[in-house]
């Protein structure tokens, strides 16, 4: 045994994280206090070893890229981060050093998202590792943005930059050049964007993770509409515009953590005035109208893209 | 694949479970609109093939014990279960009939404990199956029962009947006899005591899921009590009464999953009749005192028993 035994691993590595509501980690449950007139928002994304990351990738990448991840789906509902339980399956001879890097990640970025630990569970496992997080978070009742209710007329927008995370993958793995480590740095650490607050603004919003194509595909199925996006207007990194050959792969590709949002006319120069306050890029990328609910890619001359890869599936 | 992709197995097998929360599962996060004066308690816990489970065990009481777990541990907070998220692991060659009972062994147990699916997350794995639960409960405000407000004077009572967690794996195991299968029942299918509402009667409260030994020693500790039981006290079932030379393991061995709770005098009959009105039998074990936190068990002769292991801990 490598580890010190659960509770003194508890004491050790994961009081420190603990917010009020994890009632010091000494129960069987956490305790939150709900606002008056606010809706809790709850999601949940786990991280398998061999599938997400590399047996040996940096368990403090690790631990913010999913901590980010969960972030990012708070994002996408406009809700305000509050908390999580971190549910850890680790092999028993892991080294203490590995947990250390880990719940170290998460302290930064704790702090830099304004959210706390509220409990757990660490169990060991003879298999991959997998860590998962629950993530709560709170937002006006009855404000939550839904991706149902994107409407014909509303204008299609995305934050950042797409291609990112499947390109960045391609560098980690060395098959493409990628000399100031900007791809790889996108995909081991993405930037959720939640310092965007999109509730009251956005009709609809997704988190790009399975990528743009699919994902605005959720919402075109989900609302009804016809979502046209054109390539071009795509916003794209410089680093990712030395690939364009592959533009297909990164309209298909996951792992960019953008919001991809759709607007009502009226409220567009609010959203946009809110993005420059926030210090979040926004694009324009496209359109909803009425007609079959689904998501058409045109190049540059007008045609349809088709994507012999929609996105990610784990199955 | 034998596996359908992941938006037919959202389709297909988890709306099913869903409740209105989850949104109809098409949303990246659930919504739950608190009650008016009501906390919510929120719990975690895992399962993994290899250590929680054998591989092949029948999918259906795996998921059943899952959440019966997470059920225990609002029961030992006196929360009221509103709904759980569902991260699972699992092979890309498992057959479409694994996840069918896994569901169905789930839907059984939402309709009996009142409770549904918020959301969840299904990956793939080249590991062990995991199968993790965050639980949502609630509470009314600052009425949830904590482990740290056991008082010298209070009573310990424990719920049910105690051992038959560890000599049910043993069976399971076949190291011993279990003829009517009652112990490999009580391993396999625990009852959470979520019928016992502990609210505004016990001090503090525990679900003995490590070992009551271990268990109680929480309570001790966080609430700096001395808790003596008297073994001969503790309910032991006519099954496993069939194995005097096990007490010990009994004592200290896991997976009971009934409640160990202190009590003040002059609130035990209001909790034994909640009990009787519950249908939940309840034992008086022990006392808690002055002195140093921790937990004695006596023997007939009133000599302390040592248990050569005092719970289970992962690592």
């Amino acid at each position: 045994m490598i580890l010190a035994n659960e509770f003194k691993l508890i004491e050790r590595y994961f009081r420190p994280l603990a917010g009020p509501e994890a009632q010091n980690l000494a129960d069987d449950a956490a305790i939150l206090t709900p606002e008056p007139n606010q809706d809790i928002v709850i999601s949940t994304d786990a991280m398998v070893e061999h599938i997400h990351f590399l047996a040996g990738a940096d368990p403090s990448l690790l631990a913010r890229k999913l901590l980010r991840a969960n972030l990012s789906d708070l994002a996408a509902m406009g809700a305000r981060p509050l908390g999580y339980l971190l549910t850890l399956c680790l092999p028993a001879t892991i080294p203490a050093e590995w947990l250390e890097n880990f719940t170290a990640g998460l302290a930064q970025d704790q702090k830099q998202f304004n959210l706390s630990l509220f409990g757990g569970d660490t169990t060991s496992t003879r298999g991959s590792i997998v860590a998962s997080i629950t993530i709560l978070g709170s937002v006006p009742h009855g404000q939550a943005v839904h991706r149902a209710e994107a409407r014909p007329g509303d204008l299609v927008y995305v934050t950042g930059t797409i291609g990112d995370g499947i390109l960045g993958l391609a560098a980690a793995r060395g098959e493409i050049d990628d000399p100031d480590g900007y791809l790889a740095g996108r995909y081991n650490l993405p930037t959720p964007r939640n310092a965007l607050p999109i509730c009251g603004l956005a009709s609809a919003a997704i988190d790009v993770s399975d990528g743009l194509a699919q994902d605005l595909g959720h919402i075109a199925r989900a609302s009804g509409v016809a979502i046209t996006v054109r390539a071009a207007d795509v916003p794209i990194s410089p680093q990712a515009a030395r690939f364009p050959d592959r533009l297909p792969e990164m309209l298909a590709g996951g792992d960019d953590y953008e919001l991809a949002l759709t607007v009502p006319t009226h409220r567009e120069a609010a959203l946009l005035a809110a993005a420059r306050a926030a210090g979040v890029s926004l694009t324009r990328i496209g359109f909803c109208a009425a007609g079959e609910a689904g998501v058409t890619l045109l190049d540059a001359s007008g045609e349809s893209i088709e994507l012999s890869r929609q996105g990610w599936s784990h199955f």
